[in-house]
Order: structure tokens, then sequence, then C-alpha cells
């Protein structure tokens, strides 16, 4: 604290908050000073997150939050490497394998990518979960080895070290002990502590909206886009957000290897449409933030560095430098199958009207593909393979995905929660946007 | 819990809550379960507590509430105890010392006293402290005694043994912690909880209302009179509540001895007109609630008992009983005087337009007559004779306060404090009224 010692007490903190007033820089500060020295009781802890959870905070208080959370323990100090430093991070959806083509892209495009990642929890995948399908692809580095490989490639992805925003680490265990992990302040601050300390330069978001997602609706993922936004902004960072759809898996592919086939495959030009299109958005927006000019040149640059194979080749190196087999890379039909493969069969006629991503997800879980508790294993080769998506037409008897497992007693029901997540329609259904929208500081774009 | 077996999680319990859903009776009485047998962490319980407070409950939530939290511990059983069983219990006031003339008065008329009481805490008094100024009274009784003193003058008075309602001690400490002791469901159950687990039939409350009390508008004051009156009624008491003015202290005493002295003054027929037509008025309605007549019938009666001594013979009688001495009763200028006794003179010309009940109240503790925590002692001696009240024409130099202590080095501060309290305006200011509004089941009638 500077200046005139204060003397705060929680009890004055969650009145006021719970009357709906603004707690000050320095009451925010206390808090999570406390909180992080275990000198606040978890009563009231709990009782102001859940004030915060019904009354809210301005912007003022959640940036105050944010950066009280990031400094709460150790900050990456990435300004010995060279370039423009950028970080792409999602809020979280099934079938989203866009990292492991936006970071070797932007990297091959002369952007620096020095990037940690998360594990998947729930019925989101996490990007180290599925680099780690990769045979003999590390993601524990020391620092040494992660700047290493950054000056070397341009590139490097590693797991969250633990000594990053420890406040987070306890607010969250707390707010998911009493039910307030869905607040737009208490997820930016969350989301946006761990993006200033791990240290970039240029912060692009992509918040996640749908049936599947965090974020129902488009409005309330404009608000907590924005609420992101102007966080990082007012830390000084250049950072903006793309609003994607979540109301049905991006892509077709679900589960560890799965996914790193499928980015394989956008990587050599090829792969699903939408998981393509939505790499090239993002990778031409970091760009754009990095400074390479108007956003129609950068996505020029993005498609170009994309067909030139050059973000393939990027990938394949930073594998090698982490200790993988590139192999994999450059033929997907090389990753190890599951043993046990089997195809779900349409039982009605008609058009897909809905893919419950959220359930999708867990079927993907219950087959191996995910955890319910960060200390599970996965099973890399686990998963769903789509074969239809919304809007197409399917017959009686026609496959519609293929399910991959080890374990053969799980599929059945897998099947029934798989056709369960899935509507059909007499008629096509009207065409969904892939990205709806464009957050700015203090400003919203809509597609 | 009866019939089929339910797990219940506090997790659902409050996501439920804290987006303003109502809770079962099985969850409710899960939780108040769980809480007394120390099954729930506290960060769960303060977030239940919060959004509690935050949403609200229904009448239904509150009442089964209370019904859990009065079964969490032992309950009183009168059925032994001849006539109707009555209590009175005040929301809390400055001065009110109407338990002390309306016990007494209604055992006298009749009437079944067999009451528990609090002591004070906080700006407010408490019966048990006032009662403990007498020489040699016992407020600490077994329960033999306790019936042995109702059987014998139909009144006794004792201090809450520990084993009633363990649930609200539980939750009112909590609730103490984490600023959670606002809220009408919370207190009406809190209250209401005590006087079910007291095993009355007919319970009487009296809800202050003003500057010195917790509801500081009518409105607030009659949703929870309402609240509290038909959780009594759908217990099957007959519950009514009166709402009292408490934007001035009740009275000219504020202290322990000093508020006897002055009820005894009111037993023998004197006395300020405010406690008298109080007390009557309080009296009248417990023996209509207990159906002695209609209320014009039992005002005469209650007026008839005090003006005929009998009730000031019931109260001597209670002091002997419980081994006090009975002469301070009988001639209150035999209570033991304060070592130190200041006269307040008015530093001001006009009339008095307010008098803040609460920091009187604090100014009282400060003399020694009150506490802050419920360890500490009280002087018995201690406290404040007010000269003037509300509506009173001042002169400069005139007499408008005694301050009675033992502790001469806070008399300065306690004076400064006590002109701080009280507001002087050039016009004689309008008349308040004594009570506003008497509250039965799913009713309020205005005065």
């Amino acid at each position: 604290m500077q200046g005139e010692a204060h003397t705060f007490r929680m009890y004055d903190l969650i009145t006021k908050k719970k009357r709906g007033g603004e707690l000050t820089k320095e009451e925010i500060q206390y808090f999570i000073t406390g909180c992080v020295a275990n000198m606040i009781p978890n009563e009231q802890q709990a009782a102001l997150l859940m004030a915060v959870w019904a009354q809210g905070m301005t912007d003022r208080e959640t940036t105050d939050l944010t950066l009280a959370m990031a400094e709460s323990g150790e900050t990456m100090d990435l300004s010995s490497l060279p370039g423009v430093k950028v970080d792409k991070h999602s809020t979280g959806g099934v079938g989203d394998k866009t990292t492991l083509v936006v970071a070797p892209l932007t990297a091959a495009a002369g952007l620096t990518v020095a990037k940690m990642s998360g594990r998947g929890l729930g019925h989101t995948g996490g990007t180290i979960d599925k680099l780690e399908s990769i045979p003999g692809f590390r993601t524990s580095l020391t620092m040494e080895e992660f700047f290493d490989g950054v000056q070397k490639n341009g590139l490097a992805l590693m797991g969250q070290t633990g000594d990053l925003v420890p406040a987070d680490k306890k607010l969250y265990a707390m707010r998911d002990i009493i039910a307030a992990v869905d607040s737009i302040p208490l997820i930016a601050s969350s989301i946006m502590s761990k993006k200033l300390a791990a240290g970039t330069d240029v912060i692009l978001l992509d918040v996640k909206m749908g049936s599947g997602a965090f974020m129902k609706t488009l409005e309330d993922a404009e608000k907590l886009a924005q609420t992101m936004v102007n966080i990082g902004e007012a830390a000084g960072k250049r950072t903006e957000a793309l609003i994607t759809d979540m109301n049905q898996p991006l892509g077709l592919a679900i589960g560890n290897a799965l996914e790193v086939a499928e980015a394989a495959e956008v990587l050599r030009g090829n792969g699903p449409e939408d998981v393509r299109e939505e790499s090239v958005m993002l990778s031409a927006e970091l760009l754009y933030l990095a400074g390479r000019g108007h956003r129609d040149e950068c996505r020029r640059i993005a498609e170009e560095t994309l067909c030139s194979g050059k973000a393939l080749e990027k990938f394949c190196a930073m594998v090698r430098t982490q200790g993988g087999d590139d192999a994999v890379i450059r033929d997907p039909s090389k990753f190890a199958r599951a043993s046990v493969v089997h195809e779900v069969l349409a039982p009605w006629d008609g058009y897909i009207v809905g893919m419950a991503a959220e359930y999708i997800g867990g079927v993907s879980v219950m087959l191996g593909a995910g955890r319910d508790d960060l200390g599970d294993a996965v099973d890399p080769r686990a998963g769903i393979l789509l074969r239809k998506k919304y809007g197409e037409q399917v017959t009686k008897g026609e496959r519609i995905a293929t399910l991959c497992t080890s374990k053969e007693d799980v599929v059945a029901e897998a099947e029934k929660h798989f056709l369960e997540a899935i509507s059909v329609g007499a008629e096509t259904p009207q065409p969904r946007k892939l990205i709806y929208a464009r957050v700015e500081k203090d400003k919203v774009v809509r597609y």
C-alpha cells in the first residue's frame, strides 16, 4: 500500500459490495493479498465472492482485481525475446484445435509465440492434452528450454507453471465450491490475470458462444469479451476478442490425437472449412494487432503462410525441438488407433438442426478423451469423428459419427448419449455464422 | 428425512438460491442439520447465507427455516404449567424496560409468564442485565427452580440456556462475520426459532422502528413483523406484533438499575407516560391473544391490574422467589448510586427535534451500562437519565440529562457524544406516534 496507512476489514468490503457499492483499488488489493497469504477466513472470501456474483463489478473494479491477481505471484518477462509476442486464448470449446494452427501459422509469419496452455477439464479439451498425444512431445519445459525453443523457432508451447497467479488458483477453487463460477467479472479476471502474467504484448481472445460454451447468448459473450478487452487495454496490452460459434463442435474431430491430426490436415491445406476459416481469421487478427498492416493485408499474409506450407514446417520444427516425433504431423494416419472403433448410424431421416456441443463433449469424456478431475489421465486415441454436421441431410442407416475408445463397455451408452445430442428436422435449418463479432476497446463490430 | 432418500448438495442449494429459486423444506432441513453437525464447510454456509441476503426467502421458506432451527436442539415443554403461557419479545430498543412491567402485570392478571430473556449487546440493553441490578436476584435458574417459580407466582424470568436452538448460535455467528445480519428472513427465523423453542402458547412481538432500531422505516418494520407473525401462526401459536417507536429512547432512564427503578415507578402508578402506555398496550394485547375478551375489555383489565398495585406485588414476589431484595422495587431510591453523576446542560435554546436513540445507547455503553462483547461485565449503576425529550423546549444552561458512571475519565467524551445525538430546532416539531401499527396474520392495522 502506498501513502497513508489504512486498516481494511473484510466485513466492510462485504457490506459495501453486497449493497452494490464499488470497492477501491486498495480494498481489492487487500482482499487478494490476504487470500494468497491465507489471512482471510474462507467464509469471508465466500461471502465477498457471492456478493460480487450478485452485484457485479464495474470495469474499474474488474481491472483492479485482475491486476492484483496478476501480480499475486511470479510473472513472465518475455522482454529478452525478439519480435512482437502474441497470445491467442479460447474460453473453451468442443473440438477447438485452432491453437495448433494459429500458433505455428503466426510464428511462421514472423510473430513470436511463447505460450502457456492448460489441460482440459469437463466437456472441453485442453491444448496441452492434445499436444501430448504426439509421441515424445514434452509440455513440461524448464524456463530455459522454453526460451530456447522460442529463440530457435519463434514458437514454444508449454503447460502452465504453478507459480503464476496463485490468487486465481485460490479464488477459482473457492468459486468452484460455492457455485460462484458463472460471474463475468470473476471469469474475466481469472482469464486476464493469467494472460497479463504471461507477459505477451498482444492478447487475442476467442470467446465461444452457444450451447457448448459458458456464454449461451451473444449478449453475454459480448459483455465478457468487452470486459476482458478493456482490462487488457487498461493494462497496456493490445487486446481484442472474436466471438465464435460453439453451438456445435468445431471441425469434425473431438479428442486429443484426432484433433492434432485434423489440425495437421488444416496445416497441409486440407481439413474442415470451419477450422481452417476460424484459424485464418484468428491468425490474421493477431497479425493486425501486431501491427503488420490493414486487416485485408493481414488476411492475405495468413492465407499465404498457410498455403506455402511454412506453418506446417513451423509446427514440425516445434514438435522436434520439444522432443516429439513429427512423423504423425506429416502423415496423421501414423497416429495410434483406438482399439474400439464404432460407427454410429442415423436412426432417422432428415436434416441435422442441432448438435449440442456440451453433450457431445461429454460423450468424448465418457470415451476417455477428457477428464472430470484434474488428476485423471486421458486416452490420447479416444474421441469422436463427426461424419455429419449442422444443416446436413442424413438418411436412416447412414453413418453420422465414429466413436473411438479403448473401453468397449461404454460404447452403447456413449452412442445413446450422442444420438440424444443430435436434433433432426424435416427442413434444412438457417445457416449459422462461424464468427459473430469482433470486440475492441469500448466497441463491438458485429459480423 | 421421511420417505425416499435424497442426496442433497450445498452446491445445488447455493445455485438455486443465488438465482432466486425457492428451497424445499428438505433442502432447508439438510442445511440446518448439516450446520449443527459441523458437516457443511464454512464457505458454503457463508455463500448460502449471502445468497439468501441477496435474494430473500418466501414465507414458506422462512417458516421452514425457522422450524428447522427451532428443532435443532432442546425445546421447552411448558405443558405441565397451568394457564395460557405467553411471551412478549422486543426486537431491541434503547430504554425499553417494558418487559419489567408487562411480565408482572399480565401474570397478576392471570396469564402464565415463563420467559427466557437475553443480555444486552451493542447499543441496546437486555432484560437479564437489568434484573441482575436487583441485589441478590438470580437469573441462572435450574429448570426445576424456573418451573417452581412459575407454579408459585405465575411468573419467572431467567437467562437463555445454551441448549436451545444451537442452529441460531451457529448461523448468527456466521452472519456476524460475513455481514449478513440485516436480512429479514434471517432476522425473523433467528427470533422466531427461539420463541418457538421456548414453548409458549402466545407470542407478542414488539418490533421497534426508527433511528435507534434495526428497522429504520415503517415499511421494513411491517415486513419483518408480518414475516414473524406468519411464522408463529403457521407453527400454531397465537402471534401478533405491535410496531413501536424507537426514534428516541423509551422513557427517561437508560441503564440497568435506572431502568428497573423506572419500571418500578410505572408499577407504582407513576413513571413516564410513554413507558406506561406502551406497557399497558402490550399487556392488553397479550390478554386479548390469550382469549380474555375484546380489546377494550383487555385494556380495562390491564389498567385495573396496574392501578390496583397487584402488578407491583407480583414483581416483588418474583424478585423474592429468585433470591432478590424487593426493597429496591418498593423504594427505588435505595438502589446504589453511581459514583460519578454529571449534569448535561443545554448549550443552546430551542426545541428538541431529534434524539438519535442509537447514539444515546452508545453513550450509555460508554458510561458502563452495556457491552461490546458478550463476555464483558456491565456496571448496574451506570447510564443516563434524560431530563428533556423529543418536542420539549429547552433553554441554554438548562439541565437536559444526567450521566451516571464510575468512570470519571469518559464523562467529557460521553457528554460530547450525547449532545451530538440531540437535534435542536426553532419550532416545536410534529408529534410522533408511540405505536404505529398492529400486525396480525396477513394483515396490518395502522394506528
